[in-house]
């Protein structure tokens, strides 16, 4: 017999099905057993008899022939897609066994370290397999987006040269009988490639040597990148954010009400229009809200991104806020210093709930400009040689930006920790399991 | 005045508008200048006089503003989208020089080596530029089928730990104080996720590192997988893998025309049904054809691959063929070993044009088999704790297969290098420049 998916069976009252699922609960009532059975699809309610339930527990895997019946009226559960019926079992098989579970796995009282430990089987939670439904719509709006708007998507290399960058947040890989870095952002490839297809995007992974365990940081996420070419002015960059944004808002809205409401969450507020304000302009506004002064800081702490973006929630009405004109050392060396005070930058950040969630700008297109900049930053033209084709050859005014996707996720549901939003989390302290347990220990010298 | 696209401009005839890119050539013809401008869209003539082009030359990138007007009759091109019309130029804005060419763009007669060298220049090439074209669809028909087929995208790691695999073939990554690997599959993580979303996707970047240099291997490479729970025999993974490529082939066909024309392809012929072969009978049927005899070995040749894809093409009239049933010894621990005959696997090559394009099979999914088995092939259960979680606690019959985009693509093509399917190819001669050129040679010592 085919194989019926757990909410196609509403359609087969009277009919007989085979459905296959896991156990997710047991209820024994008065010589009856109740089974809730999940499926891809969702969960189906088997009642069956003690004899043909027998040793069955929660996550053993079944596959189940039986009778679609309507539930008697005082049963009917509402909450539930197929709650109007249940499934009368005349028969049960047995797929797989499980062991019995070290914890409960549809209440979850765990630690973050210890959910982590138990990755594969604390997935199967409700709650968490609803984060990475958010994550894949995430990149699907982002997707979907940028194809919308003749967007080419390319696969950027992870592998990177040991010319391409440097500093001690890379990862060292011994490459054949030569060094080579994982990469920490596509940016130079997404910029190669504006002479090519004009308007690029790409789903990356990067990766980070972050010294140290904060719950904003992971060693390895996902980077969602965008550049773009002929644009008349940097702000056009931060009109296709909020577009880009805007449209993902909408697909989540759509297609994951399940999802939010597992979580109490509720999509951020955007607005009429993302408010831009530049980075001085908000120090000074935190001043007068605070009277903390980070006036002359260049950069914007935490807490000064969780208060800028209390100022435009309460002001604007908008929980997204766009920071511009960081200062020009802040940043890296292709980022265009603005005409009108070169101490500042064309860039801009997005923060979103009191995070930073979008880094961009314009970028330098101008050769000979570039050229200079990567000296005065201390590294060699030669070693941008690669790089420098692009620019060498006819590149147009372009910028671009990437969004952080685990970060959109984290503050969309409200988590408390990145690594909540990251199926396998990589850190300092993690590779799956707890890197103190592993005999792996490089030795010092070879630091 | 608001930008038009090249192709848009068609529909403005005697309108002023404004259109950007790159000049793709230059002509002059006694006291006129034919610029052709190409964007994101397509190729544009452009009219100007001599001074309004003076001293442009090609991959300049321009902003010009004129009049469209229909060509005379003698000078319509049919093989041009705008072949119908020209630009009459106004004016024309140099947005970026371009140095002079170092080699014909339009007619590149470079060997790969030199295209890989100057590659964020050779990419602008028309042919070249569509190759990234069939792999964009080749990506997102594997993606749009499995959605449609209810799989759930996930993104896998590409960190792994020192525990998971070995071998000479990995990518040794120096990870704060400990050892840790690039990825060579996302094999173990897909399927922890059979128990948590039934059936899954992933684009991946996996990595090899290949001792040698051939045309059919990569350092890096896009893996296309998927792993799917619930089957009733293995050989519904093949059924799935056959839609997979008619849908994959459907989308190229409907929108690759022009790339699949500018290179003379045409897409694999699957006839009614891809047939299926085991390894052995393959090796009978190539000793019956061409008298060499390989019917002793434990795997095919890359001449059997070639040979056995003829005989099918003939017989069958299919340019894809499954062999199955390669010998338990060449495949990976957590193979199913054919219950009939447990010296061979319910596993499956797909060729193509002669060529492995996919690897797959049926899983163990019995916790203690696969411990005994992973102990069988030398290694130590509590090395795969993580992963067997996901077995302990109940899995499903299930399966699963891998895709090389790459290989893929360069099949369709007919291209003679991997490499050239790929936009930054590494392999161990090359990063990007060659390895030979940097001066971060390790230290024999290190390794």
């Amino acid at each position: 017999m085919e194989r019926f998916l757990n909410l196609e069976t509403v359609k087969y009252v009277g009919k007989l099905v085979r459905v296959c699922g896991w156990v997710d609960s047991r209820r024994d009532h008065g010589g009856i057993v109740f089974l809730d059975l999940k499926d891809r699809s969702g969960i189906l309610q088997v009642v069956a008899s003690p004899d043909l339930a027998k040793d069955i527990k929660e996550e053993y895997v079944l596959e189940v022939e039986g009778e679609v019946q309507r539930r008697p009226m005082k049963m009917i559960n509402p909450e539930l897609e197929t709650g109007q019926i249940e499934l009368k079992a005349k028969n049960i098989k047995i797929l797989a066994k499980a062991a019995s579970l070290p914890f409960d796995l549809k209440d979850l009282k765990l630690s973050l370290p210890v959910l982590l430990d138990w990755r594969p089987l604390t997935l199967r939670n409700k709650k968490i397999k609803a984060i990475f439904k958010i994550q894949e719509e995430v990149i699907s709006g982002f997707r979907k987006t940028l194809k919308d708007l003749e967007f080419t998507e390319f696969e950027s290399p992870m592998i990177v040269p040991a010319t391409a960058e440097g500093g001690a947040e890379v990862f060292h890989i011994d490459y054949y009988d030569y060094d080579a870095y994982l990469t920490q952002s596509p940016q130079l490839y997404k910029q190669i490639l504006v002479p090519v297809f004009e308007r690029v995007f790409s789903v990356n992974r990067v990766f980070r040597a972050e010294p140290s365990v904060t719950t904003r940081h992971l060693a390895e996420y996902i980077s969602l990148d965008i550049e773009m070419g002929f644009i008349n002015s940097w702000e056009e960059l931060m009109d296709m954010c909020e577009i880009l944004f805007r449209n993902m808002f909408s697909e989540i809205e759509k297609n994951c009400q399940k999802e939010l409401k597992i979580w109490g969450a509720t999509l951020p507020k955007i607005g009429k229009k993302i408010p831009r304000l530049k980075m001085r302009e908000a120090q000074e506004i935190i001043f007068k809200r605070t009277g903390i002064d980070h006036r002359k800081e260049i950069d914007l702490e935490p807490e000064d991104e969780k208060e800028i973006c209390q100022f435009s929630k309460e002001k604007y009405g908008s929980e997204l806020i766009f920071i511009t004109h960081y200062p020009t050392k802040k940043r890296p060396f292709y980022t265009y210093p603005d005409p009108e005070d070169p101490e500042y930058t064309l860039s801009f950040d997005l923060l979103c709930r009191g995070l930073e969630i979008v880094t961009g700008g314009q970028r330098i297109h101008e050769y000979e400009k570039l050229i200079k900049n990567i000296k005065k930053w201390g590294n060699k033209p030669k070693n941008f040689a690669f790089y420098l084709q692009a620019f060498k050859y006819g590149m147009p005014p372009e910028g671009g930006f990437a969004l952080g996707a685990e970060r959109i996720v984290k503050q969309i549901l409200g988590l408390e920790n990145i690594r909540e939003a990251s199926l396998f989390p990589r850190d300092m302290e993690r590779i799956d399991q707890r890197l103190s347990a592993f005999k792996t220990r490089r030795k010092k010298s070879k630091k």
